[in-house]
């Protein structure tokens, strides 16, 4: 199923297309020569959010979840992408450890799952799923909706190495955010590739430290375009763990949100926007889309501040989160849907390569709200059955390369590139905030 | 469209397409080991033959065509191996010049070359096409039936390097496969990549050379099986250039040919196969299927040899081939139809992926005879929308991993293992006759 796009299709995102399809070689050389210097994360999904005049990603998960949305005609592509990327970092792997999250009675999650062993099955792995509960001692029978069946086993752990009965993996792959912190099995293994690193779990990762990176990689892709880099990054702010109870805790977070508000405000002009800017206030090492708070004005804190704890940041939040730092990013309103659904777009990849996407949809959200919430449906977004290019002539120098876009211009490359400039800035982060990195100084 | 296949589904093939679907962890861990050893050609495709007892490639182009009929599913795979190619031999090029073939006056050639534009384009490359007749000192404008343009420009040659005016590539691929000796352009180029190299046009290839490599391949892969390496390599005696006029050339001829079907027949009475062996006859230094000879008994020979030259070894062919050296290999009937028309499969290759195919088609011809002649149809083979897997579980060691295949196996996975094959041998192919090889002793 192919959603109908009903983006705005005017103003500077418009153009912005047509520039990133005329400069495909470019940017695929950008690309190229950016992942000579830094190691894309072993995979990872950006959420991204086209408001008709700027397109940029909210949020970058190194725990993708939902591949089982790609279309079946992706698959191979995300085969083709595994197989780059084993053989780059164990090329003799044999066996391969899945460690998924908890939410294994989740039947969309376990189709995930599914889909994960085989993708990595058909890249030439023999793969088993070890059960993220290291108190469970007993193979765990999962069964899927269409009657297949998954077994996590128990995972065993030696002095260097980790493993499940009878299978010695050289990489184990993590589809588990360690929200809750890392497994102490996950600790101080030898010779057995972790991916991604411990460090790519929500005890070390800050969402501001991701925000710093991707600005850093969106203003050297606008560079390269020779455009304004906010069409394609939400501007943020940081702010401690702070109670905004307390008057200077709230005072931190109300300056944060004047400030994001204000550079927002004067972008809008410049750009002639006629919208109300807005806010989004999210826990900096928060992941799952919890406690993610829309506000148009640093004043509603205040009343927020007066609500219940449970009631502040969100559903799903508990007081122990009030303590949590905060990130206060840039809204960037959703303009797709799908039929009446508010929609954005999930860019899937694995190495450093898009291997297809989807939709989050959810019908009683707005688009200045975040999507990621019960009740949110994924629909596939058929980034392979669109044209990638617009037809062109192969002409001497002399003519233009690229012939004016068609009618039906083609969102899916567009999205991949955003999405991929993302995946870059993960690499960025991770590599500044790697435990074990050697410093050349 | 996907064609109908009406193949046997009986006999080994099928006890061969199970073992192959089994052993996918194994086979692409095979092959990721192979690749570490061996350079994969730049890109190739491979002509199968799908007996029903037996499936084998049986010509392996390494300047391939036809990738306009890859359907456009399959372009995002094209794209993302030519990015994995590219960035292995040149991760810093920009610009390609793409030197076709001389049949510029064919528009299917031309929607493949257009094809082959857009692949490049989309990794990030600025392509060029070069003019392969070198008389020529214009740019030549080439519509294409959708009313798009395709520009051959003049090749200039300085000292050191090939390019054309204002463009200097990086890369240089070749689609012409040097039939008529390599171009003096292409001679004592420097720090420019040519791909494939000079010796994989047919002034140096040798069909028997390629063919002694696949045996090679094709035992070593058997091994790794547990199967006979006969149900995937057609058997082959080469004849070196000789005068079937002649007595002693004809008996050259004859004795290989009796050689071949009493190893055939052979085969097929271990195997209860109820069929006429026969065995195909072609210039070992030949492309384009040209004098192409099917025989199942060496007198036909005799008689052959009292006919005009045109008329000796098929169509398309002049005296001057008589001199050739030939290959005679067992021929492999293929039992694939599109509709009413006798087909057989055509693997694409960019770099170590499979990149898609399509059936050869010829309603002329038989299921012993050359498809790739005048007359022949192209099209697409939908790799990409079958279940690659048949539908698994994953459960703990002590059961089984695969479930019974269902009522409907996937071929196209088996295609793919056995194209890969062909393009293995050709890597082995190219390695044994590069003139500047080093030799380790």
């Amino acid at each position: 199923m192919v959603p109908h796009l009903i983006t705005a299709l005017t103003g500077p995102i418009n153009e912005l297309e047509q520039r990133v399809l005329e400069s495909m070689p470019a940017i695929e050389r950008w690309y190229r020569l950016e992942w000579m210097e830094h190691t894309p994360p072993f995979y990872c999904s950006a959420d991204l959010r086209n408001a008709g005049f700027k397109l940029a990603p909210v949020d970058t998960n190194l725990f993708p979840v939902g591949f089982n949305n790609l279309t079946a005609d992706m698959l191979p592509l995300a085969v083709q992408a595994a197989m780059a990327a084993i053989e780059k970092i164990c090329p003799e792997a044999k066996n391969l450890l899945l460690i998924p999250e908890n939410r294994i009675n989740n039947s969309s999650y376990l189709l995930h799952l599914q889909c994960l062993t085989d993708i990595f099955t058909q890249a030439g792995l023999n793969v088993r799923l070890g059960h993220p509960d290291v108190s469970v001692t007993e193979p765990t029978v999962l069964t899927l909706p269409d009657g297949a069946e998954l077994t996590l086993e128990p995972l065993l752990r030696s002095k260097r190495r980790l493993g499940l009965k009878d299978f010695d993996p050289c990489t184990i792959v993590l589809n588990n955010d360690l929200a809750q912190g890392p497994l102490s099995e996950l600790q101080g293994l030898h010779e057995q590739y972790l991916l991604p690193p411990l460090h790519a779990g929500w005890t070390v990762r800050r969402k501001s430290r991701h925000a710093q990176s991707y600005e850093e990689v969106a203003k050297k892709f606008a560079k390269l375009l020779g455009m304004d880099p906010w069409l394609i990054y939400p501007m943020h702010e940081a702010c401690p763990a702070v109670d905004i109870r307390d008057p200077a805790g709230l005072d931190c977070v109300q300056t944060a949100v004047d400030t994001v508000l204000a550079k927002v405000r004067r972008k809008y002009k410049e750009y002639g926007i006629n919208e109300r800017p807005f806010a989004v206030i999210k826990p900096d090492d928060g992941s799952m889309g919890m406690g993610v708070l829309t506000v148009r004005d640093a004043k509603e804190l205040a009343e927020l501040a007066q609500r219940p704890a449970d009631a502040r940041l969100g559903a799903g939040n508990d007081s122990a989160d009030m303590a949590s730092p905060l990130i206060i990013q840039e809204g960037v309103p959703t303009y797709e849907r799908m039929n009446d659904a508010v929609a954005e777009p999930v860019v899937c990849m694995i190495d450093r390569y898009v291997v297809g996407g989807y939709y989050r949809a959810h019908a009683d959200r707005g688009n200045d709200e975040n999507l990621n919430a019960p009740g949110s449906a994924l629909l596939p977004l058929a980034f392979a059955t669109q044209s990638p290019t617009p037809k062109r002539s192969t002409r001497a120098v002399s003519k233009p390369l690229i012939k004016p876009l068609s009618s039906a211009p083609n969102r899916f490359y567009m999205y991949g590139v955003i999405g991929r400039l993302a995946m870059l800035a993960a690499s960025y982060e991770l590599e500044a905030t790697d435990p074990n990195a050697e410093v050349y100084e």
